[in-house]
């Protein structure tokens, strides 16, 4: 699984993940109140969130719907020129696409195509940038907007984790697709990947893979953003609590990755992280993933945790049992 | 000083800087025991430092000298191709260039030029990654080596700032030479630029131009390595303390690029920064310039703090005063 | 200024501090929205404060006036018993006394007296705990009520300082009427004690007087309240930063006591800190006063910051320049 | 379970632990770099050891065995003539006492006693204050030796946890012996109490009973010291990690007492605690004792933790299975 030296990127960043709820009002309440996203705008029965670093309209979407998971993920290249190299190589592909949209409140045309579980990805250009209204303004100017220190109020998004039946096809399609490097990995003692982090730029990663267990199809495992601080996360803990949020695990930090989460259940149930990474970066150009064993994964978490049971088998939407 | 989108990143991150001392085993002493950097070896008059999750074999060359300052800056590249194309651009672009060097302990062959002001700066792609014995291997690993906690121990070389006569000068040279970004500059009411930052990657910077004010040429105004925390600087304030180094400001805000900070004097009297970025990186590839005015800048520091006179009129080496 | 073993400890600990607003809502709206504070009920022009685990029904009396400063400070005692020592012992003093009031809505009847420079302070045993309703009730049964998360939301009061035209005088006045232990104090080079610290339980201090040098009297230097962290005062700077409060100093350390601090001007001009002291308690029994030098406070605060002109100057209410 | 108004407190703070260890290098080793403790002296097999801001010679002394738990626990108590009558109120309880020994290195005559269940504890008033060298004073001079950096070097000796056969037995024994206030316990469904937390001060706690379930006698749960910062503790995790340390749960947050806590056990398999309360303190004179019941156990701890099965079985020494 070596990789070339970092080809020309031309995915810039992740741009949005777009969150199917069905319970609308408490997954919104929980988001701007508790998880301190802000409401740019509200259209067709979805509402427009952000980070208040953000520096676009939105970087998630939550979408009123009978079901939960993941509506589709969205990433912005690097310019025009991008985006067309990448729709070629889509399109040349293979793999099942959906072609142009016209895009939403947040950007303009972007091009849409599936994995190989169903999870729809999008990649665009032309965007919104939000322009902050006086009273959302911050008093430092290189601020996307105000910290307005609302719940936990974490700076901007950070990765999305979706689950598939086989994560080195989705490695494939991610190569072929989006061109993103992998950083780390895990390899089973069957052979197959347990699961597989990718990144598009100098973040340690913005897109994971993990195996399905549950019998899914096309989930959601969950989707995160990024606080200052390891103090954010503590003091997010805190405000879980008291506000009767599902804390399923942490605060502790990951082995792989390294990065210090917390992970909790909105209201519908999709899992939702906090993470913060440190001063890590991935900036050698020529990145040898990291390879996990499941002996290495046997130790648990950084610092001993053992993973809990749900982790392995909750997703969103949750799989019917007969 | 609207910039294009983000042209293909021919450097890949700020490699190393070289620190002349005329202190040499006070500077090494500071720089090992209580800044946190490891030694990775000496040769020829030279220490070779990197901080414990630097993936290369160093990213400080601190070397004896009867001066202090700046040896040189080193920049990695993305690719062999890279290089190559750095190199025919800044040949190309009459700037001086002092040709080809065979590299030294930490890498191999280096392209070296200088900027306007006498500062050199080499480019360079085949480097010696650190392999970590492994009495320094981490428990973690993805890890570059073990987390020593040895005094302050950042985990990565961040940025180097340079003091120059003309900082337009300096920018108009980057663009042609570096081809890194502008993200943040200070337009001057004399309409100077008073300072200005680049970036080649994701971070929000890795090299600065501060107007020099003191008449010299060639200054340093400081080298700042990495933290994962804001605490790790308030406890650096006292590890300094205690170990009788002098701080010069912080810890405190940054107003410009908002990283948390800490300027000390390292034994010969190079000013040595530890910075903290929270979970802020520039991700727009159309990201454009912020601008700050002397207006802004009489507001201080992002929480208030007055910018003490030494850090408009100290560097390195210091100018003689007949 | 030797002092015996601890005696028996009348006072308990500071229980409340009334602040004077001549700009009563705007006041009330930073101590609640911005600072965090929760308000348990108005009554006859004043507000009743209290921080998120204060046990009491408040900690602040926040009172409309004509002027700004301190309308009284408020200890509670150990028992019954020790309200009448302390009574007895203050009446014998030869102090002011205002003698007996029945109290208000957050505690039973009180004794009233004066320092030597008219600042109102008064002894009580009867109080009414807060008792939280279903909605502000912690999921935490230890906590006096819900971490709410509002602004700063510090967890208690910490202290009260107070400006004195003498602080020896001030010092004779403590040891007769309060009973509580010098815990540092700042000897000047005239003889004259700049100012001093005191403590009636293992808190580092709950009450310091300074040095009065702008020719006022009865005046107020600044209340404090204690967060849990460090990291939660940086993130106040952030709030005040966003909320236009004005930011006199810090976040920085004090040499004295050594607490990380920040000091801000709620809208009156009253001078409010936000302090933490980490784990530094007084547990010695037989502690001696730590004295300070004017060469000492020549070095500024402990990471060198130099006390800023107003600390010495700004006071409430303010003095009329004629 | 109900306690009067505070008592005189005759005990002012807990003062030493004596910790055995059939592996002395090894733990030295450990207290001394990983842990960063200081070590004043050595006599007997014995090594005292200090934190930075303990006041007295040592904190903690360790000493050489054929076994591992406590050898003794120590209180300074307020006064000379506190002394005195607690000596009475502990010979008149009709507990076993051993009577006066001379004291060691670290202080005077100390009277000894036992718990119910074995536990030998002390009290003292004559005591060696630690008088720093000059490579050992701190910058600062209120702090009792300089803030060395040296591995997790947390601030001060916090608490003692001691196992029990009947907790409700144990709490009888302080009540007549060391005089201490409850501030919460463990109510379980049999009638019996689970644990219970005490402080002769105004900390949370600085003692421990909880049930014995392993069949032991004598038993020690852990000794804790306590850091300034929450991030001391997350930084101690990674230590613990890279020097192999055997994490057994944490870091996370107590529900009961809200301390930020990590347990580890050092190489002789005493358990070791780093704990942080923030600003947590009880000041109320009459405090009711918090009690939790099993219903509220069953929750884990602040944040979802489960409590692991080695804490509720490992001390030390280890039940030998025949």
């Amino acid at each position: 699984m070596s990789r070339p030296t970092m080809p020309v990127a031309d995915l810039a960043h992740l741009g949005h993940v777009e969150v199917l709820t069905d319970r609308y009002d408490e997954s919104l309440d929980f988001f701007t109140r508790v998880y301190g996203l802000k409401l740019s705008g509200e259209e067709g029965g979805s509402a427009y969130l952000r980070a208040w670093d953000d520096y676009e309209f939105h970087s998630m979407k939550l979408t009123a719907a009978d079901t939960t998971g993941v509506g589709h993920i969205a990433y912005r290249v690097s310019s025009p020129e991008a985006l067309e190299r990448r729709v070629a190589a889509i399109e040349a592909s293979g793999y099942v696409t959906h072609g142009w949209t016209d895009g939403d409140l947040g950007h303009g045309r972007a091009f849409r195509f599936e994995d190989p579980f169903g999870h729809v990805f999008e990649i665009y250009w032309d965007t919104v940038r939000y322009e902050a209204p006086p009273d959302d303004a911050s008093a430092l100017k290189n601020l996307s907007s105000r910290y307005h220190a609302q719940g936990v109020s974490p700076r901007r998004i950070d990765h999305v984790n979706v689950l598939g039946g086989d994560v080195t096809a989705f490695r494939d399609w991610v190569d072929a697709c989006l061109g993103s490097r992998v950083t780390e990995y895990i390899q089973l003692d069957n052979g197959r990947i347990g699961g597989c982090w990718f990144s598009c730029n100098n973040k340690t990663y913005d897109l994971v893979c993990s195996e399905e267990r549950g019998g899914g199809a096309g989930r959601l495992h969950h989707v995160t953003y990024a606080t200052d601080t390891r103090e954010d996360i503590l003091r997010a803990a805190d405000i879980y609590l008291e506000n009767g949020v599902h804390i399923e695990t942490g605060p502790h930090k990951h082995a792989i990755q390294g990065s210090f989460f917390l992970y909790a259940w909105e209201p519908a149930g999709n899992r939702i992280e906090l993470a913060n990474a440190g001063a890590r970066l991935i900036l050698a150009p020529d990145w040898e993933p990291v390879v996990w064993t499941e002996a290495d994964r046997k130790k648990g978490q950084a610092w001993g945790l053992k993973t809990i049971e749900t982790f392995h088998t909750h997703g969103t939407p949750p799989v019917k049992k007969d």
